[in-house]
């Protein structure tokens, strides 16, 4: 793209990188309007370390997901200069940089921000590397998290849906002092790699409310007391004071400026502007210009992860979190989600979809997926006389209940795989208007539904949705939410704009065009949610423990 | 073969005829021990007439199911013929002839016996063929049939589970009289096939009271009372005096004697012996010695019928009939049935299975079934973690409704074909186990199971229904068990022996090795079978109508 010239700041720009499972992205944001100018991205060398630790090839244990911080630095080396001369921006327009990263993604480090497992007598050691996100190997510190939480009734507890995630913080820590006491005494600070970057970047630790909130157990100013961490285990008594503490900085704040090693690596001047860290959801509010209290923003992939601010705290029952100051300062941001979303879709197309689909559907040289979302959509809403409940992978929100599994009934001989399809994507929407049932019911009104994520290429979907919820859907015009709501972050950080939701405003965009739900096809999903909510209700709320002795057999069984 | 050369009866022969949906088998058999001489089959030109009538092309309306009883007469000329020729058996040494066929096959005839619709001026009258089995176009008249016999509160309509089925006589007569007067009016005989075709071999109406009584609502030596008959259609008042009156005939009875013409077709000696009626699922009880009472016997195929003789009458849920004598003379021959068995299997096989499954059995040189079951017998009971309900059909027994719809709950990310299949077989073994509990709980003992049916052949289910039911499984000898049925009821009626069990006991036929369960996962079954029940009795006794919802929705989104 050429810049526009310009005398005035449109020639300026920021860049947002978005960390995740698997790469990095670097993307380069006009300032004045959003515009996305070039980006870039960088796989990690290492991707997700789960049967082996490099170099040595020391084998870990199921459920471990590590990762090497060396490829997090990589990105700042590969993919910010790539899209930088790409774009045509010259460096020194380039006002601020800003990240968001995979969460709960923790690690420890020495008081200098030296990751362990880059000490040499600690490479072969796997509790020195961070733990990834979906590392789920912390399950049994959880369950104690949770216990002793209960038990003493923790006025936290309520605020996460009654259950800490074994993704989180507090139970990864854990692990590590339990499996490997010396990795734990060495560990100086046990940090969010969110926040590690952004020390890579401006040289000084810094914690952003954001991972602290939603991750860390910090509610009203405080972490959990030291009476209750004493008593998940005596040697942890000390571990908020000693290996977290530190003053939390808000979001879209500056977090320093960018270091003479940082520039050398971006290719970036030296004293630009870092922004305080973030979180790939929550930071894409921003991008998806959905901000404002009552703007829900749902990020639907693989899962769906719904961020939403409201004026008031209100105990929504199933939230993820609700954070002071989560999303944007002087809100109260509200977090929830769906387990399994697009990894239903794709189960279903991997498991039940029989030759004659795959081969007409590579004869007319499209995918499987939009083959039977094609069928489907063809149908008259009900007319597959199916329901299916979405909990392939559990249920986050509203249930938070991890042992439930999938149901689908109304399979008769004449079901063909276009209308358990259909039944699929609808159960996932179902699941979707129960959650915004639940924000209104609490008494926090959802007045608009903003869509972001890889699922907004898939019109069936949106199209379902809509109808479902009876509402406009907007949908993210970027295919790179995350990496430019850093973007947006940077900027504010930088100065340009006085707040994130005047950056967001200016540089977040939606398509023009809301999906828009048709009146007679809302009306029969009327019909179909009361029915899910029937067996949602029933097979959920203890009408029936069917799929709990499901789960335990199917668990005794595997273990004989 | 070469038949043994004896002085005795040991050559002596007779033939049984089975005519199914889409052909005719006939079989000679040793009249002393059973063996199978030889069999042939003809195949009906016309099979299953649904579109168009034969010779005008007369369009049909949905759910027609006709037939043409030329068809019927072809098997006696060709069959029958091929299979003496290839037994080797001199004609002069075939004793006596049986026959079953499928029921409820009403049709309307002339008092000799013509068939309505082989007068030229009914030719082009869909009324005036044979209807089927699986006619199901007189569902509004069946309605009416159980409507007003609940209103009037008619004491037969117990005995069939308290609803009278579209498949059977009485609404299809009253859709005659409906839809087209004149041929009701020019119906001098309504007669079910069964015992048309013996009309055909002997020269004389005879009835047999085992279609009289399943599907004619024939009970305690009576039809349904002119009064109610009249409150369905005042013209129908004397249907019953007026059509179906005539003497009943006990099965294994000699109906009469094979004519000159039947002979010349059959090209048997004129004048042996011809056996009453009968209906294929309940004829093949002589062939599985399954005759005294508390033996039920299982026919598995794309449904299945159980049928069982027992000492008393008693009120079992949810049968299809308890008929006086309906299987042996002289005790209580009772109905029970799953709308969808092998039917539900093969639906799973073309919509479900992808396509690295078909190249994997095809490489192998086997049948998807085959590859399904293999892995699904190769996991431990439970380890699938589902359960599903197999109503795909509808639910015959014992909850007799059939807008119920199947089920499947328990499914997770990780659930592969297999496990979704092995649940199917499984959901049937645990639907066979609710109606022999059902006998049970109504006093009537089932003491040994046996099993006939095209499913015999499939090890992964039979081991299954032997460790669902905790009980051995006797298996059937034979591959064409109602006709070997209707050949024993031959050797009866010839008076080779003094009664339908005798003959039984010497020419049925089971494998010596029953299929023994395995306690450990019988065991494990009963967990599973009490989450069946769970949800069985959810779905399925009013705990939610969620299933007649969504019955009720599709049927209108169909019709928009």
């Amino acid at each position: 793209m050429t810049p526009t010239v310009s005398a005035n700041n449109d020639l300026d720009a920021v860049i947002g990188i978005d960390f995740g499972t698997l790469s990095g992205r670097a993307v380069v944001v006009r300032v004045s309007d959003g515009a996305e100018l070039a980006s870039a991205v960088h796989e990690f060398r290492h991707g997700v370390v789960e049967t082996a630790l490099p170099g040595s090839g020391r084998p870990l244990p199921p459920d471990t997901a590590l990762q090497v911080p060396e490829d997090y630095r990589r990105v700042l080396r590969d993919a910010v200069p790539k899209a930088l001369a790409a774009s045509g921006v010259p460096p020194e327009r380039v006002v601020g940089i800003g990240t968001d990263f995979t969460a709960s993604t923790p690690m420890p480090v020495l008081a200098d921000g030296t990751p362990l497992c880059e000490l040499p007598r600690f490479a072969d050691r796997p509790h020195a590397y961070p733990k990834l996100w979906k590392h789920h190997a912390a399950q049994r510190q959880a369950d104690r998290v949770n216990e002793v939480a209960e038990r003493r009734g923790e006025p936290w507890l309520d605020r996460y849906g009654g259950r800490i995630s074994a993704e989180w913080q507090f139970a990864k820590a854990l692990q590590v002092l339990e499996e490997d006491p010396e990795v734990y005494a060495a560990t100086e600070r046990w940090i969010e790699a969110a926040d590690w970057i952004v020390w890579e970047l401006c040289g000084a630790e810094t914690r952003n409310v954001c991972t602290a909130g939603y991750k860390g157990i910090h509610q009203d100013g405080r972490w959990p007391s030291r009476a209750y961490l004493a008593e998940l285990d005596e040697r942890f008594a000390d571990f908020a004071a000693d290996k977290l503490a530190h003053p939390l900085s808000p979001l879209g704040g500056l977090a320093g400026r960018l270091t003479a090693r940082a520039a050398a690596w971006t290719r970036l001047p030296e004293g630009i502007a870092v922004a305080v860290g973030n979180v790939d959801a929550h930071v894409t509010a921003a991008a998806a210009q959905a901000v404002a209290p009552g703007r829900l923003l749902a990020v639907m992939g693989t899962s769906t992860c719904h961020v939403m601010n409201g004026a008031e705290l209100a105990r929504v029952p199933g939230m993820c979190g609700v954070v002071k100051d989560g999303i944007v300062p002087g809100l109260w941001g509200y977090e929830a989600g769906q387990s399994g979303v697009g990894d239903i879709f794709g189960w279903f197309v991997d498991n039940a979809v029989p030759a004659e689909y795959a081969a007409e559907a590579a004869g007319r040289g499209i995918g499987v997926h939009e083959l039977l979302s094609e069928r489907a959509a063809a149908r008259p809403v009900g007319a597959h006389g199916l329901i299916a409940l979405d909990w392939h992978n559990g249920n986050r929100s509203v249930l938070v209940d991890h042992d439930l599994s999938g149901v689908v009934a109304g399979l008769t001989l004449a079901t063909r795989p276009e209308d358990v399809y259909g039944a699929l994507v609808e159960a996932t929407a179902f699941g979707t208007r129960t959650i915004v049932d639940a924000f209104e019911g609490a008494g926090v009104p959802v007045r608009e539904i903003v869509v972001a994520g890889g699922l907004v290429r898939n019109p069936f979907v949106m199209r379902t949705y809509a109808d479902v919820l009876r509402r406009p859907l907007k949908l993210i015009a970027s295919d790179q939410g995350p990496a430019v709501g850093s973007a947006i972050h940077a900027a504010v950080a930088a100065g340009a704009y006085p707040d994130i939701q005047a950056a967001s405003a200016a540089m977040g965009r939606v398509r023009p065009e809301p999906v828009e739900p048709d009146q007679e096809r809302a009306d029969a999903y009327d019909e179909l949610y009361a029915v899910y909510t029937d067996l949602h209700d029933h097979f959920g709320r203890g009408g029936t423990d069917a799929l709990h002795r499901l789960r335990r057999i199917r668990n005794a069984a595997a273990s004989r």
